[in-house]
Protein backbone atom coordinates (compact mmCIF):
# COMPACT_ATOMS: atom_id res chain seq x y z
CA UNK A 1 0.00 0.00 0.00
CA UNK A 2 1.01 3.48 -0.78
CA UNK A 3 0.14 6.97 1.01
CA UNK A 4 0.43 10.23 -1.14
CA UNK A 5 0.44 12.99 1.35
CA UNK A 6 -0.11 16.61 0.57
CA UNK A 7 1.07 18.86 3.11
CA UNK A 8 0.46 22.89 3.27
CA UNK A 9 3.28 24.46 5.03
CA UNK A 10 2.36 26.62 7.97
CA UNK A 11 4.36 30.34 8.13
CA UNK A 12 3.24 33.35 10.00
CA UNK A 13 1.40 34.48 6.63
CA UNK A 14 0.12 31.26 5.58
CA UNK A 15 -4.21 30.84 5.52
CA UNK A 16 -6.04 27.94 5.20
CA UNK A 17 -9.98 27.50 5.47
CA UNK A 18 -10.45 24.50 6.78
CA UNK A 19 -13.77 24.46 6.41
CA UNK A 20 -13.85 24.74 2.61
CA UNK A 21 -11.29 22.11 2.63
CA UNK A 22 -13.07 19.55 4.60
CA UNK A 23 -16.35 19.93 3.11
CA UNK A 24 -15.75 21.03 -0.72
CA UNK A 25 -12.11 20.34 -1.69
CA UNK A 26 -11.74 16.66 0.42
CA UNK A 27 -14.97 15.21 -0.92
CA UNK A 28 -13.89 16.45 -4.43
CA UNK A 29 -10.79 14.64 -4.56
CA UNK A 30 -12.62 11.42 -3.08
CA UNK A 31 -15.57 11.78 -5.66
CA UNK A 32 -12.73 12.45 -8.63
CA UNK A 33 -10.35 9.33 -7.68
CA UNK A 34 -13.04 7.07 -6.84
CA UNK A 35 -12.57 3.50 -6.27
CA UNK A 36 -8.57 3.30 -6.39
CA UNK A 37 -8.76 5.44 -3.22
CA UNK A 38 -8.10 2.90 -0.36
CA UNK A 39 -8.14 5.12 2.09
CA UNK A 40 -8.09 8.54 3.45
CA UNK A 41 -7.64 10.63 6.26
CA UNK A 42 -6.61 14.56 7.23
CA UNK A 43 -4.65 16.10 9.86
CA UNK A 44 -4.96 19.36 10.97
CA UNK A 45 -1.43 21.10 12.84
CA UNK A 46 -2.10 21.79 16.58
CA UNK A 47 1.75 22.57 17.40
CA UNK A 48 5.25 21.32 17.17
CA UNK A 49 7.83 19.57 19.05
CA UNK A 50 9.05 22.40 20.96
CA UNK A 51 6.88 24.44 23.39
CA UNK A 52 5.27 27.22 21.80
CA UNK A 53 6.65 25.80 18.34
CA UNK A 54 4.14 26.15 15.07
CA UNK A 55 3.11 22.87 13.59
CA UNK A 56 5.30 22.39 10.52
CA UNK A 57 2.17 21.62 8.29
CA UNK A 58 -1.14 23.46 8.85
CA UNK A 59 -2.96 20.38 7.03
CA UNK A 60 -1.84 17.52 5.70
CA UNK A 61 -3.90 15.20 3.42
CA UNK A 62 -3.30 11.37 3.02
CA UNK A 63 -4.82 9.54 0.08
CA UNK A 64 -3.69 5.68 0.10
CA UNK A 65 -3.50 3.91 -3.04
CA UNK A 66 -2.74 -0.18 -3.64
CA UNK A 67 0.56 1.11 -5.97
CA UNK A 68 2.07 4.72 -7.10
CA UNK A 69 0.45 3.34 -10.79
CA UNK A 70 -2.56 3.05 -9.61
CA UNK A 71 -2.39 6.62 -7.90
CA UNK A 72 -0.73 7.56 -10.92
CA UNK A 73 -4.07 6.45 -13.11
CA UNK A 74 -6.39 7.64 -10.85
CA UNK A 75 -5.25 10.76 -10.41
CA UNK A 76 -3.61 12.19 -13.66
CA UNK A 77 -7.14 12.87 -15.79
CA UNK A 78 -8.22 14.69 -12.65
CA UNK A 79 -4.80 16.07 -11.93
CA UNK A 80 -5.78 19.49 -13.10
CA UNK A 81 -9.39 20.13 -11.73
CA UNK A 82 -7.81 19.50 -8.15
CA UNK A 83 -5.02 21.40 -8.42
CA UNK A 84 -6.82 24.72 -9.72
CA UNK A 85 -9.17 23.98 -6.54
CA UNK A 86 -6.18 24.83 -4.15
CA UNK A 87 -5.83 28.49 -4.38
CA UNK A 88 -9.71 28.81 -3.26
CA UNK A 89 -8.80 27.66 0.25
CA UNK A 90 -5.00 28.26 0.56
CA UNK A 91 -2.23 30.95 -0.53
CA UNK A 92 0.44 27.96 0.26
CA UNK A 93 2.17 25.55 -2.19
CA UNK A 94 1.48 21.64 -0.55
CA UNK A 95 4.74 19.82 -1.05
CA UNK A 96 4.50 16.14 -2.03
CA UNK A 97 5.64 13.10 -0.32
CA UNK A 98 4.42 9.55 -1.58
CA UNK A 99 5.57 7.29 0.95
CA UNK A 100 5.66 3.36 1.17
CA UNK A 101 3.24 2.14 4.14
CA UNK A 102 5.72 0.06 5.98
CA UNK A 103 4.21 -0.64 9.00
CA UNK B 1 -8.21 11.57 18.54
CA UNK B 2 -4.97 12.87 17.56
CA UNK B 3 -1.67 12.22 16.30
CA UNK B 4 2.06 13.04 16.41
CA UNK B 5 4.32 12.67 13.20
CA UNK B 6 7.98 12.28 13.62
CA UNK B 7 9.14 13.17 10.36
CA UNK B 8 12.78 12.29 9.18
CA UNK B 9 13.70 14.95 6.72
CA UNK B 10 15.64 13.59 3.32
CA UNK B 11 18.38 15.22 2.16
CA UNK B 12 21.84 14.44 0.07
CA UNK B 13 24.03 12.90 2.67
CA UNK B 14 20.96 11.53 4.83
CA UNK B 15 20.95 8.14 6.07
CA UNK B 16 18.59 6.09 7.37
CA UNK B 17 18.95 2.17 8.69
CA UNK B 18 15.22 1.23 7.70
CA UNK B 19 15.78 -2.63 9.46
CA UNK B 20 16.80 -0.66 12.76
CA UNK B 21 13.98 1.52 12.84
CA UNK B 22 11.09 -1.01 12.30
CA UNK B 23 12.69 -3.82 14.15
CA UNK B 24 14.64 -2.08 17.30
CA UNK B 25 13.35 1.80 17.64
CA UNK B 26 9.63 1.35 16.58
CA UNK B 27 9.05 -1.82 18.71
CA UNK B 28 11.30 0.43 21.84
CA UNK B 29 8.35 3.22 21.08
CA UNK B 30 5.68 1.20 21.06
CA UNK B 31 6.45 -0.88 24.18
CA UNK B 32 7.68 2.49 26.27
CA UNK B 33 3.97 4.21 25.38
CA UNK B 34 2.01 1.21 25.73
CA UNK B 35 -1.77 1.53 25.68
CA UNK B 36 -1.94 5.21 25.48
CA UNK B 37 -0.81 4.58 22.20
CA UNK B 38 -4.26 4.08 19.84
CA UNK B 39 -2.25 3.47 16.64
CA UNK B 40 0.66 3.73 14.57
CA UNK B 41 2.08 3.11 11.48
CA UNK B 42 5.44 4.07 9.60
CA UNK B 43 5.67 5.60 5.86
CA UNK B 44 8.94 5.60 3.95
CA UNK B 45 9.20 7.86 1.44
CA UNK B 46 9.42 6.36 -2.59
CA UNK B 47 9.33 9.91 -4.24
CA UNK B 48 8.17 13.84 -4.30
CA UNK B 49 5.22 15.15 -6.25
CA UNK B 50 7.21 16.31 -9.45
CA UNK B 51 9.13 13.49 -11.97
CA UNK B 52 12.58 12.01 -10.40
CA UNK B 53 11.81 14.40 -7.21
CA UNK B 54 13.00 12.99 -3.90
CA UNK B 55 10.56 12.69 -1.11
CA UNK B 56 10.68 15.61 0.89
CA UNK B 57 10.84 12.94 4.40
CA UNK B 58 13.24 9.93 4.19
CA UNK B 59 10.51 8.59 6.79
CA UNK B 60 7.36 9.75 9.05
CA UNK B 61 6.59 7.54 12.41
CA UNK B 62 2.91 8.09 12.89
CA UNK B 63 1.62 7.46 16.75
CA UNK B 64 -2.25 8.60 17.38
CA UNK B 65 -3.34 9.02 21.36
CA UNK B 66 -6.93 10.22 22.78
CA UNK B 67 -5.61 13.45 23.21
CA UNK B 68 -2.20 15.97 23.68
CA UNK B 69 -2.40 15.28 27.18
CA UNK B 70 -2.59 11.81 27.17
CA UNK B 71 1.08 11.67 24.19
CA UNK B 72 2.84 14.47 27.16
CA UNK B 73 2.15 11.93 30.02
CA UNK B 74 3.00 8.71 28.39
CA UNK B 75 6.08 10.66 26.33
CA UNK B 76 7.56 13.05 29.10
CA UNK B 77 9.16 9.73 31.54
CA UNK B 78 10.46 7.99 28.14
CA UNK B 79 11.88 11.05 26.27
CA UNK B 80 15.17 10.66 27.03
CA UNK B 81 15.67 6.66 26.42
CA UNK B 82 13.70 7.31 22.82
CA UNK B 83 15.71 10.20 21.78
CA UNK B 84 18.78 8.91 22.41
CA UNK B 85 17.85 5.67 20.18
CA UNK B 86 17.55 7.99 16.84
CA UNK B 87 21.43 8.49 16.15
CA UNK B 88 21.58 4.41 16.39
CA UNK B 89 19.96 4.59 13.14
CA UNK B 90 19.67 8.29 11.61
CA UNK B 91 21.81 11.04 11.03
CA UNK B 92 18.76 13.53 10.21
CA UNK B 93 17.42 14.95 12.99
CA UNK B 94 13.18 14.52 12.91
CA UNK B 95 10.54 17.77 13.08
CA UNK B 96 7.51 16.98 15.20
CA UNK B 97 4.15 17.52 13.96
CA UNK B 98 1.13 17.27 16.55
CA UNK B 99 -2.26 17.09 14.13
CA UNK B 100 -5.65 16.52 15.22
CA UNK B 101 -7.07 13.84 13.11
CA UNK B 102 -9.86 15.56 11.20
CA UNK B 103 -11.42 13.41 8.63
Amino acid sequence: MIKVSVMYPNSSDANFDIEYYCNIHFPLVVELLGDTLKGTNADFGLAGGAPGEMAPFIAIGHLMFDSVESFQNAFGPHAEKIMADIPNFTNTQPQIQISEIKI
